[in-house]
């Protein structure tokens, strides 16, 4: 059985022996991508299930564009292939022949799906037009990590086409504030909710939104983007629409995407030295019933009728539960669901049954509880919202104590040394950004949105007046 | 607006112009790969969603596995390149470099899944092993078509080891019956279950079992597949377990597959020259209510208020149902409606609410009766079950009457020309299938399993000693 490194040890391999003893994804023959085991693939369904509910909700309707996007289409809009093209697949031979036209691995799909927006729109009825897919994308990275950086990774990309230039601002920030109930709300994941300098905007976008989770090294994982491409690619795919007063006009645009990385940001967020800590609300499993098995077999039976029972109460209630009947010695049996990271575990054996009560553990504080039989859907309802909150308050109560402002450029670089966020000031040129990520490691990860800009000062790093006040720290 | 091309006239144009007033899908940049619209991806959902429950109910988990499959891994089943080699895309540049290794595009994905099965399983403890991914393939055809045969499609595969022959034979069985269910209990689709000649056969299996759908031109489509792949994969990929006695041996494998390619079964079964079609089970909205919108804005108010109660009233009873209160003139709203297969269209205008009732039109025989407006929700659930009925029952009229013996090969000829499945004794040598095919463009869609096989007699064609009855039939 694995040995879990411990964090302050060596975080990336805890990481990596998380993912091990929770099994939930592993490196395969093809460089540098994965595959996503059961158990992984069971929490990118529940966030696929959760996202999908909010998308929807919001008038955009799925759908599905190819896999593969001709080359000159990806050269349309010039930031975006510069951004793109060092990273790209491509397809050169097909049906046993040489391809006259070479195909890219889409590493996201704007080209293509805008090339088609162009023959979908025609006056200001047909607008907004809001979609999204459920794809895979390739992006041919030289470093890669399970689930942060893979050559292949799942995601969601939303497509949206606006009248206005403020209606798609606007919209890009409905989604990313969408992303922010995603991450706080079911994952868990606090987040800061900002502005990505221009340099790390995505390539073609006039605006990108972000969400930045810090994981328990004190490094930034952006964990979701939304896009504001103003008409940067409506100019490129010559998309235009009649406006109402019959002009030709080009439409604003936006797109926005979460990918399964969020579970690498999921694991770094609440996981400790045992194993994985999942939060209720996307946990596959959320209570796991450990029947503890002996050699007799009447008794085993009458554990196994008190755990059916339990399991059908907290079915009904929409709880995901599991039993483990499994001959499976009783400290495996612990120390497994523990570290799979199942919220609740129930206890019932000969023990507890002529007490009439269970032992119910907690994951999060790997606490033990005796609950009367009677109790124990009660007992549950009260305590997986007490757990959903108490993971979200741990992890903003570090966010909060690691995110510090800086006054003086040494200040800053010890700040950025220990692994903090570090609010400062700064002149919003590239060359100041470049030579503070050269110097320190620490990008900007955004100007959040309610981060006060006033009395900015000089900027940090050059001394000059400032022009916004960012946070800066290093990231996956 | 487009006229539908009747189905007499000219099947394949109907066939185009059934997918355009619906809006399912349309054609790409990118060669024979399709866009799946929000109507047709709505109908994968519904299918998706379906046969999961069905596929997880067996105790098969969803985990994903790569896009790209190295080269050399393709090759490892001699049976299994040679069928796909020639429909195989491939990836020689990625990273702005050529690559060392070229990769494949998955056209299945046996090769790469298998070569991981050998590092998992490692005794008889580990089986059977059960997993399904839904996921994105590539088979780059010459000719396609939209739904039926794309160079990119959508699919679910399932894959199974287990320790026995029986018990993987068995199994395959098993998924068949799951794609049998889905066909005629959801889509309504009547189907012939059977087995595939060897000629037919998935490359690489034992056996492929099969599900054979007729469609209103009397084509067969093969709408979904469920191979026994003996231990020939668990050879080529070195796969062994330690059995109960102590012994290294191969295990036993099955694989099982249905794709976006059902849609088109689902379109060429029930539509009509109307539009589309749909069973209730499958549809994704089942109810439209069309309010009949006039001048008057205060019986619009009392129009869209009672549309509003019956969509709570059905949509708490389970039912997907849609409010259309948009502008359209009335004839527009019924024909957008009718042409995109709403099972069921409750009407409200004026003088429905005048008279305390509505106007309830069902697609499948475009019939209109008058419902009293506290009968709605009643009526509703009893038509919905009659309709799904009533479209199996059409379906499978036509597919019996139009299922005919042949004895002599006169009458083989005709029946297959008069667009029939032909049922008839075969000396089971690929010589015979092939100059069957030839003379006649009809092939073996399967032994079905209820098919008697007693007093076979000679081969309708070549005159030789029967081995099998067949259906016979050209086919998609």
């Amino acid at each position: 059985m694995l040995k879990i490194t411990k964090r302050e040890e060596d975080f990336s391999q805890w990481y990596q022996d998380i993912i091990t003893v929770a099994d939930l994804a592993d490196y395969s023959c093809v460089k540098g991508s994965m595959i996503i085991k059961p158990y992984g693939y069971a929490i990118w369904e529940q966030i696929q299930h959760e996202l999908n509910l909010m998308i929807k909700a919001k008038g955009v309707d799925n759908m599905y564009f190819p896999l593969l996007i001709p080359m000159n289409l990806l050269y349309k809009e010039a930031d975006h292939i510069e951004g793109f093209a060092p990273e790209v697949a491509i397809v050169t031979h097909a049906g046993g022949e040489k391809l006259e036209q070479e195909y890219a691995i889409r590493p996201t799909s704007e080209t293509i799906i805008y090339d088609t927006f162009k023959n979908w729109i025609n006056t200001y009825r047909d607008l907004p037009l809001k979609i999204n897919q459920w794809a895979n994308v390739m992006r041919w990275e030289k470093r890669t990590k399970l689930f942060l950086r893979t050559t292949e990774f799942l995601w969601q990309e939303g497509h949206t086409v606006h009248q206005t230039p403020d209606e798609a601002d606007d919209f890009s920030k409905e989604m990313l504030e969408v992303y922010r109930v995603l991450a706080e709300d079911i994952l868990a994941i606090p987040v800061f909710t900002g502005e990505k300098s221009k340099s790390e905007r995505f390539a073609g976008a006039e605006k990108t939104y972000t969400i930045e989770a810090m994981m328990q090294d004190g490094k930034a994982l952006q964990s979701g983007t939304s896009h504001n491409l103003g008409d940067h690619f409506s100019k490129a795919f010559e998309i235009t629409f009649t406006d109402a007063h019959n002009q030709q006009v080009h439409p604003y645009q936006t797109s926005w995407g979460v990918s399964t990385r969020i579970i690498g940001g999921l694991i770094m967020t609440h996981s400790d030295d045992n194993g994985l800590v999942l939060p209720p609300n996307i946990a596959p499993i959320q209570v796991v019933l450990a029947c503890l098995m002996n050699k007799d077999e009447a008794e085993n039976d009458k554990i196994k009728d008190e755990a059916d029972s339990i399991f059908k109460n907290l079915t009904k209630l929409g709880y995901r539960v599991k039993i483990d009947d499994s001959d499976l010695r009783i400290g495996e049996k612990f120390f497994k669901w523990e570290q799979k990271g199942v919220p609740v575990r129930i206890e019932i054996g000969a023990r507890e049954l002529a007490n009439s009560s269970v032992s119910i553990f907690r994951r999060d504080e790997m606490s033990k509880a005796s609950v009367p039989l009677l109790e124990v859907t009660d007992y549950v309802t009260m305590i997986t919202p007490k757990i959903q909150a108490n993971l979200y308050e741990k992890a903003l109560r570090y966010q909060t104590q690691k995110t510090l402002p800086a006054s003086t450029w040494e200040q800053f670089q010890k700040l950025v040394e220990e692994g903090n966020f570090v609010i400062a000031s700064y002149d919003g040129t590239d060359e100041t950004e470049a030579k503070i990520k050269e110097l320190t490691k620490a990008t900007t990860r955004c100007k959040p949105f309610d981060l006060d800009q006033s009395n900015l000062g000089n900027c940090i790093y050059s001394g000059k007046p400032a022009v916004a006040r960012y946070i800066f720290a290093k990231s996956y």
